[in-house]
């Protein structure tokens, strides 16, 4: 009973620690204050990096160091315009934003005969004849009867990741696709699209769901209408930039990684509060959470701010293949990109063997609120898994995520002090249980 | 194993007409905007009777009636002032409001030197010669490091119950109240007082947790500081008001009555959107999703917005008690008066064997987040234990509610769609277990 009473008490601590005297949100909201607009390649994301170093610095962690990395510089110059152009010759403006890593329209926009869908198969259907010259709008919702926003979201994103690809296939010159989220509001959410060399490049929008339900009702009355849109939007070159690492030196294990992290970058909609502001800083936390509580681990511990996770993924592949080339042994990496809200659990990716472990030694999270578990563990960390480490993610409440991902609502307003905490305090708690006990 | 096949398709009905067809959100939106002040014999509660009533009447619910009941009046009428009287003269503004059932300070206000206390018992060291003409200032924060945030309150919420006459028996002339809020923040947060007929009456009042900091601060510095608050509030005149009750009659066993309810008065502060108006639209839907679904209860279902749970009960009471005069036999009753949040549980209050039950019917709902259960029932239905009704409550994650909790915040921005939908939907399957499994 003994060794159970002390994790008891460690998690106590653990938690006591996050919920009175956590950095956390003094760190996210200097983080959204300052380098609000961090998307790769930008100078707030120079800067975020700076920054990001200096505290780790500051905390006194063994080591800290910038892992190099090229990346791209999708940049987004001015505010972008659209309308439904009226039979009347009167414009309705609907809300949108470019699609991140889309082309521009040009100066004058793009101003065509729209035609909605609902998923690409309905583009077969179609055919060139009815969709060259056109402009695709894909309004298939995220689909509000399943529980998990995620699994909604999962069922919904291939209209903005590969809907320009698909619709320039039948010659459309530009898509518009429906925001990502559950809610019905006036935000638009962007997001990565992605473009394929063989196949035209036709620029890319999100409209919000209010304009969207507009653009389908109008669209019924009127098919033959046409739609406008104008963004000044795309990528220029490659640019040096960085993953900001830190690490507390394991003592049994020191060749043993455990890595924590998320991702610095942000789109620039919003301010990356809790995507994935809250993940960097709830990561800094966990080592922060080490150091103050004197709690040596056996293995490494090492929280990395990945750059690029967005749109482009360079800094995720980068710290794997460094790690690849040096040798070094992964052996459990958790990543906290779900937002900053109340954690409910984790996911976890790996042998059912040591799964079933972790889930077991979770129980001690009970009293903490952490009661679910899924079968993933994070963008980031992911191409961890061929080198046979484990993956994590931290599961938080997935109910609000989508109100406010990749949109202008993702700002420090919308973040509550304990639910980030908390969420520190779970992944804290897990990788102390994973140190002690192993994996073995 | 066919019933528990079908209770998790009519349990798979229940949450999809509630994330896709709810009045739940619509609902309140109305009764936020239309009827934001209803304290407990208000005009605002009135007309509120009267909506609730309608829309009853409205959905067709089998009877829809109103319970009269005399309720207590308490008004403010004013927007408060305060401020600490620095030594130079100068005066620093803090925010304040009366707390619910306090005499007001006349006309000039209150202004005297005040004395920081955390508990009671340090009024009792203090004694009549260090207190008698003084302000006393209750400044316990509720506790950051319990996980459920109602522990906190529990803790906390006595200073601002029973502040103002334990002050009055050392001959105090008023009190100011740290808010009951875990956020550092500059709305105050109102609630319930009481006075002690045998105990001079002294206004009472609470302080923003910014406010509570800052006038600590200065009392450090400056042990006779003075400080300065006036309100214009009381108690009027008992007002007749009602329950308003809608039920759908029971198909086998239409004498056993289960409620499902919460309360419609709300503190003039806010809106009274989580407290309790997400509770009453949440009672409401769970009688017309099963009109919708054409669920026929074998129990009489009864939804029941009880009148006057912040400042007096009486609504709660006066049900109970016409329920004893006619024989009713309340089976189960389910009160959701813990905010529009994410559903986490349910509170279960009643014999063992019974909860023990109950609980095993709730694994039918893990797989829709229910996973904590309490030992609670709610205040409003209370005083239906005493014949023998087995109480619940619906459990949402308590982290945010007491940002909102009798404050300005407690509005319709704050509440979100979807997590208000769950809750009605956590409600209305546990009614249905219950009506068809029944707890004898």
């Amino acid at each position: 009973m003994l060794p159970a009473q002390h994790d008891s008490t460690i998690i106590r601590s653990i938690y006591d620690h996050s919920l009175s005297q956590s950095d956390c949100f003094k760190n996210l909201e200097i983080l959204c204050r300052n380098y609000p607009k961090r998307l790769a390649g930008s100078p707030g994301a120079a800067s975020a990096v700076e920054w990001t170093k200096k505290i780790m610095d500051d905390y006194g962690f063994d080591s800290v160091w910038l892992q190099p990395v090229m990346v791209p510089h999708w940049v987004n110059i001015e505010k972008e315009r659209a309308a439904i152009m009226n039979a009347d010759g009167s414009k309705t403006e609907v809300t949108v934003c470019a699609l991140g890593n889309s082309i521009g329209t040009g100066p004058g926009g793009i101003s065509a005969s729209i035609i909605e869908v609902k998923n690409f198969e309905e583009l077969v259907a179609l055919g060139k004849k009815s969709i060259e010259g056109k402009i695709v709008f894909y309004n298939r919702p995220m689909d509000p009867l399943l529980i998990n926003t995620f699994e909604a979201y999962g069922g919904a994103v291939n209209q903005r990741h590969a809907g320009a690809v698909e619709a320039a296939k039948y010659g459309a010159v530009g898509v518009v696709v429906r925001s990502m989220t559950l809610n019905l509001d006036d935000y638009p959410h962007t997001g990565a699209m992605r473009y394929d060399d063989t196949i035209p490049k036709i620029p890319a929008c999100a409209i919000s769901t209010i304009g969207a339900e507009l653009l389908s009702n109008e669209l019924k009355n009127n098919p033959s209408l046409k739609f406008y849109f104008r963004q000044n939007c795309g990528m220029q070159e490659e640019v040096l930039s960085y993953n900001v690492i830190g690490e507390i030196k394991g003592s049994e294990h020191p060749e043993e990684v455990i890595v924590v992290g998320g991702h610095l970058d942000a789109w620039e909609t919003g301010d990356g509060a809790h995507d994935d502001g809250a993940g960097c800083v709830q990561s800094i936390e966990v080592l922060r959470i080490f150091n103050e509580l004197g709690m040596k681990p056996k293995h490494t511990i090492r929280c990395v701010m990945f750059m690029n996770e967005e749109n482009g993924l360079r800094g995720a592949k980068e710290y794997a293949k460094v790690a690849d080339e040096k040798n070094e042994i992964h052996v459990f990496a958790v990543e906290s990109d779900a937002g900053g809200f109340v954690p409910r659990g984790f996911g976890l990716d790996g042998p059912d063997s040591i799964r079933n472990k972790i889930i077991e030694w979770c129980s001690s999270l009970e009293p903490y609120g952490i009661h679910a578990f899924y079968h993933w563990g994070g963008a980031d960390i992911s191409p961890l898994k061929e080198q046979g480490c484990f993956l994590a993610g931290l599961a938080p409440d997935s109910q609000r995520y989508f109100d406010v991902h990749h949109a202008a609502t993702d700002v420090m307003e919308n973040i509550n002090k304990r639910e980030l905490e908390l969420g520190a305090a779970a992944i804290a708690a897990l990788i102390y249980l994973v140190d002690k006990n192993g994996l073995k």
